[in-house]
């Protein structure tokens, strides 16, 4: 039986987890005894694994934790961390899925782990992770009426700018800028050394190194 | 004499209220005895009406207005409703009117009616009505660092993802998701289930059932 | 030697400042003792005048001032100043500097000067001023979730709708509207009486008295 619930590469032995997709290979991977996928890959047999199957995993998987206790975000910060007044560390993240039973959010049973010399400015919002963690590398400076989604992790020394936001799961690398009043979709990667243009609304992944500005964000062409 | 301001169609017999523009059925329909409106139309004879002529009708009302208490805001709200920290429920709308004299400011005497179900995160602001009251259905979900302005109507099963603005007087309707980001102007409806993407720049009326992206926001075609 | 730290124009015979770029004129204005400037300058001979020269001059300002204590911002306001919940006044600026050595931030000494009938939303933010002051002129009306960045300065009578950005040291005219979501560059001058419609993206100056829309925003001529 299942004592916690955590992402399918974090488990261990006492997990639920879930799988999206048709990776199957993860389950293989994960240390977690119970998870949650597709009717088809429940159908394998892998020893010491009880699988579950269900056409739509993410919802079963909130069905069979909803009694679990999720109790207060862990909240870990490094040395030298400031935040502003008004900015809040660990609140639930927007993690709603519809279906025609109603609206159901998917539980949040993770922290928010915040590196050496970050800074956060004033009325800021740092989702609390829904399985894992969110993260944010040291050094890395963060404005004002910013909103940083579930689960995202962000790298060191990275400069984000008053009012952008950063939608759930994203992944920024190491010394990317995200300039003032951006918005990047829930699931974006960014890489090193990126330059986001102040106003972008980001809906694909952004190589490192590269500029990009506008709505949609494109790259920007050196001329 | 009045004792309260309402507006045209929610006002009773002791209601102060004003008519915007042409349509003086409403002087008929509407159970207000003192109404201020264009002087054309205040010209016209109707029985047990007190009309009141102005070429700006909103500013005499601000005017005839101005020495009743507004007091602080009602606000009602439905079982289940959660709310973040920093979230603020019920502040004035930014509702200026900029005349020669200067800047005078609509006066609010709404509150705000919050659903059954209802959520909304973190630092997340709820304007309360100027006559009427703002309204959020049931099972509305609404994020962090969301501007909802005076009188909005929003329906029941809404998504209102962070850091999107809903200006003063729209009405959304039902199971309609607003994406990350966005910013709809003031007075515009979004009928049922239609669906803003993320960063839109909302200037005219939605019908229901349409996905709209952009800046300024336009239909998005099935390819 | 030094006892405070002032903007160039703004300084005292007790201050140090900086002088960014090539105007060697401003050394003579200046009231400074002790100004920081590009080599070239340095070398040159002004009497009663200590010119420290230095291929970063920015940079070298931080080195020289960082012992220096900033203390709590000075906050002025004026009669009838009305402030929403959450609203945050004085915060330090985002203003960092990236080098090899790694982020360094600018010191903030500065305040915050707001004039008469000034009145500001809910969880706006207003961050002081680095050397100078940051200024809201009498009768400006700023709405919930608005960004006000350092060094801002902006005139009387103006509007700030919900979720509006002002980038450091803007200057703002009289009479300027600024729209629903709008983000303004650090650095951007708009005259008096300039309109800024809902979502734009400025990134340019934008002279008096002129209508600018879209991202990035731009003149909007009449049809």
């Amino acid at each position: 039986m299942y004592k916690n619930a955590k992402p399918i590469l974090e488990a261990n032995e006492d997990s639920i987890t879930w799988l999206k997709g048709e990776n199957s290979n993860l389950i293989l991977k994960t240390r977690a005894k119970t998870i949650v996928c597709l009717p088809h890959i429940a159908s394998l047999v892998v020893p010491g694994k009880t699988l579950i199957g269900a056409e739509n995993p993410k919802e079963k998987f909130i069905e069979l934790t909803k009694d679990m206790v999720t109790g207060p975000p862990r909240i870990i910060t490094g040395k030298n961390f400031i935040k502003g007044p008004g900015t809040v560390i660990g609140i639930e993240g927007f993690n709603y899925s519809v279906t025609e039973k109603g609206i159901s959010k998917f539980p949040h049973f993770g922290g928010v782990i915040i590196g050496d010399n970050v800074e956060i400015g004033a009325n800021t919002c740092v989702e609390r992770g829904a399985l894992g963690d969110t993260f944010i590398g040291d050094d890395t400076k963060i404005n004002n009426l910013v909103h940083i989604g579930h689960n995202v992790k962000i790298g060191k020394r990275c400069l984000i700018v008053a009012q952008s936001g950063i939608g759930g799961s994203c992944v920024i690398g190491d010394e990317v800028y995200i300039g003032f009043g951006c918005t990047v979709k829930n699931g974006i990667t960014i890489g090193d050394h990126a330059f986001i243009g102040m106003g972008a609304i980001v809906l694909k992944d952004v190589p490192a190194g590269e500029v990009w500005v506008g709505n949609p964000a494109k790259k920007l062409e050196k001329p």
